[in-house]
């Protein structure tokens, strides 16, 4: 059995982890932190975790009782991975950061986004960013995995089979995306109240979102080039679920893009690439680890719109993070990621 | 009093109409009619509006009936207004269509996306296109208006100020729009139930929607030369409103398009161009006969993009229609109109 | 025009209140205060005001300008008014109070339930509790008034025609109700997050939640002797509504109940006994200030099924402060409060 | 591995079958009927199921293919097992029958709830009503089974304690209960819309519901003599959930109610008796077939007041059919049915 740690796992992406892992037949979660909740039966606080985790309580972070884990999941707020990685690396064990702290390449660029220094720049090096579809060799014999977003996952699986291929003018991207209120976390905002939030629409961030330049950075490895990117996220009055529509002009009209995009995702277990007018519904993929796909060329003109949804606590979070550890310790990469999506 | 007829007064936009002219100090619904629900009271079948109508009950249509009124609006499906108008005008009475009977100029158009002929193209040269921002002066001295449909509101008049200005490259208008489930009707489908559209998002029609060719018209009017349009509706899970993101690439960065949309809009009571840097939400105008805009400018860059949100059941629709009831019949044009949204 | 004050006008009540007092031809709010928010436009706040409130700002509570107005509205946590209800009173303004204040006759009971003292154990007296259909008379002429809670509202309107009657075993008493999530207020809690409270149902308090003692209270007053009441309250996944499904035993059962209904509230503007057989829902009274009701009585047996609504923001809240404004300064009871619900 | 057939399979006791099948690792489905979709893939209409029934196609109904599995699983509306039951049963497969059926033990009751006349009167004596609580033992040898329905497992679950322990008063037992709109099945009905019930709560079916006769039915073999119950369902704005408020007058206070359902349910592997004090989430078991149960005595009285929560579409219907097949086929009774509920 591998040993899991959770560190900071009182927010949504780490009470999915532990749902998820609690079907995983090879690992189990050994440690589990919270400052705030030490000592808290994690199914005291959560109860649809009673029966599935009942010896497990929240405890302060420890880099002995986690380094004694064969993987350290990070589930917090960005700074914490930044302030805890070096140290557990050197005890030898795995960390998958489903935090923003080691997505971006550029330290700089990190903190102009997050407005404050970056916490651990000497790691950028051996971090490697978890996005299997892309990544999958690099996460095989990666020690320190960055989860990426789930803005970002929606969008560049949408986008790559595109920028890859060059048929993309890769000038004038966009992506208009929207989230369920999930995305906004477990802290408790007046924004995310349901009287706020329910049965109302928003955008949100359009002068600039955290997720933009992680987007930009995975667009521009795929094309070879640096990419133009407006990227307008909306708030959605559901709980899970991201529905990305892009919008590209192709400089090829005559090029198959179903069978460009079922090509590049064949062999992927998690991107599903349906069939030709198809339009994905995010329930189609609430609670499953899958990346499902469309891509229609309205009215014959040369704008592509790509229709990418995920469920953003899976595929954009604990579920992708659960499959990188998968790859990352040789085990089969769907393993306890298999069910299907709950619907309706 | 103005005496108030409404043909097909089962749907959404019918007990829409009865709400807003229940809060009109100077209308009186004398008739409504219904096949289906002859004899049934009002309030029987919109238990909200017990205490208001409560002398009202749904009757089969009746041109001497319909035409002792001083209007009637037509709250149909497609084709009932083709069937019935031309009858009913020469009474002499006055018709607001909230169907798609008479918004296109181009029948053979019409028949191209309805699948029908058009019932009614002699009546197609005395139609008003019932934007009261576009058209109040026609609206004036109509006798049959078109009203227009909620996804051509939203959309055109968050273009509007770009196109009459010149502003923006005509050819590559984007409207990413996302519409409460309401926009469907009231009409028993499954994909309107709740267990199929709540808590899910999905684009939808994405190879031609009915709307399209109404929105390129009223846009191409604006721009004066033909557009190129790509519109993609969304299904979201809520009851009433239409976000409508629009993108634009503008041909002049030096523009201040705060000003200019502020500008546009300074006199008209029921558009609101929000402060630079707002997100407008549909909430804000649930049950309101507004449309709130905002305008951005991400990065600094050549895209535009424009937020614009009205409830679809009122700017949308049944307030729109009495807007320009207002406007056709001399009364105040904010006349039972004036009400603030309902929030929370 | 009638000068109006509010004290804490930041929350669901204050918001409501500033929508409904914007449609009342006779008041005007010169005043409404918040001292976390001092100088920030109500519009800024709440961007549906926008349009109907540009004059008006958030100040610091201050007893001058307070005392200026015809009435003051408190729309606060409880203990406010306690804090600042004498030395307005002195200033010869009204005082309507939202909150819980002065709705217990006992301060002792007051003091049990709220954890502290009562802060103004000597205006006791002279505050009416402002249930219109019980307490009319005794409202004209009132200076401090206190609003019924939501709850306390649909719970007592439904049972009041069987306690007056003496036709209920008063010792059995069951309220089972259900509220929207707009009833726990603006405050940032997680147990009030979109992710926590939608899709998803739920009991709370039910060892004792503070509306008890208010709902016995008045039925208590109603019978004529102390009841036996148990009240179970449920958070449902919606913004607003109370549903109070309620049960009591006949002593006789030979009583025509739909008429004792209808004849205790045939002069009530806004209460509304529903034909026999009926299912009132709560959308049916959103936005609106009614109270609908149904009484069952199943399979014939003794045990009576009452079915009662309100919109916990205006019934329960706003608008009954509204409606008590209008009796004690002598307006029309229903002047503002005529609009019908928002349905759909 | 067990050939699994499903009469019926477009609704959401089919769906889900299917979605809790797909994670059983001793059942495979082999044949799916209706009579509507013949020929149609599984997946495409469910795109949750895409990747994991690829094969599976819908057919017309035929003993044959039906007859040649384990076990069939009747999905259906009322009267369809009915005309097929014997037929089948002929063939030694085993029936699970999900549908109202054969769940009452009075062919002449389940007429007169049914408005026709009983169908397979004759297959009664051998039917086995499937609450494994209760009926573990007959489960075991059973060749026909009926699946309880949703509010009746829910709302047993909560009184059998007090009940077989003959510490309530029978005569007098209330169970108000709140559903989500998926027990209104997948038929395209105006109630079920989004628009008709979201935001909104009430009660239905008030004077009598067809759950109540099956409720009394295992009450009464519960107590040992007939009981007295009013059952108020309500329909609340959620997809799926059911929660049960229970309310039965104990007539001896001194008993430890907490220790008498701990002990009840000890050694049932789907039922959690949660601490004192708890209050059950409808979420804390969406997805999941469990019903979680607490048990209150406000104020010290004798009234007790049970909550019961379970999914309606889970322990309510298609887990607890896969919990029977695995009792019925000796398997591990929880075998494909341990994951954790969806939270948030």
């Amino acid at each position: 059995m591998i040993k899991v740690g959770i560190v900071g796992g009182t927010g949504y992406t780490g009470v999915e982890l532990l749902r998820l892992l609690a079907q995983h037949p090879q690992a189990r979660v050994e440690v589990i932190t919270s400052r705030s909740e030490d000592g808290t039966c994690v199914a005291d606080m959560y109860p649809n975790l009673r029966g599935h985790y009942d010896y497990l309580h929240f405890s302060v972070p420890d880099t002995r009782t986690l380094g004694a884990c064969d993987v350290v999941f990070f589930a917090t707020p960005h700074g914490v991975a930044h302030a805890m990685a070096a140290e557990l690396l050197a005890t030898g064990t795995r960390i998958i950061d489903l935090s923003a702290d080691f997505r971006l390449r550029d330290a700089d660029e990190w903190s102009r986004w997050y407005g404050q220094p970056h916490g651990a720049p000497e790691l950028l090096e051996q971090a490697v960013y978890g996005l299997p579809e892309v990544n999958r060799e690099a996460i095989r014999s990666a020690r320190l995995i960055a989860v990426p977003g789930c803005y970002p996952t929606a969008t560049q699986l949408g986008f790559l089979p595109l920028l890859e291929a060059g048929l993309a003018d890769s000038s004038r991207l966009i992506a208009d995306c929207k989230s369920g209120v999930s995305g906004a976390g477990r802290g408790a905002s007046v924004g995310s109240l349901l009287c706020e939030s329910a049965e109302s629409m928003k955008a949100y961030a359009v002068a600039g979102h955290r997720h933009l330049p992680e987007i930009s950075q995975g667009l521009t490895l795929a094309a070879g080039q640096p990419v133009g990117l407006t990227f307008v996220p909306h708030l959605t009055p559901m709980i899970r679920g991201i529905h990305a529509t892009l919008y590209a002009t192709v400089t090829d009209r005559s090029v198959d893009l179903q069978a460009l995009f079922a090509k590049r995702y064949a062999a992927e277990p998690f991107v599903d690439v349906m069939p030709a007018g198809s339009h994905p519904e995010t329930r189609s993929v609430r609670g499953a680890n899958v990346c499902r796909i469309a891509v229609h060329r309205p009215q014959g003109g040369d704008l592509v719109v790509v229709l990418s949804v995920i469920d953003n606590l899976v595929k954009g979070a604990s579920g992708q993070a659960v499959q990188t550890m998968n790859i990352a310790l040789g085990l089969e990469e769907t393993m306890g990621l298999s069910h299907p999506a709950l619907m309706p």
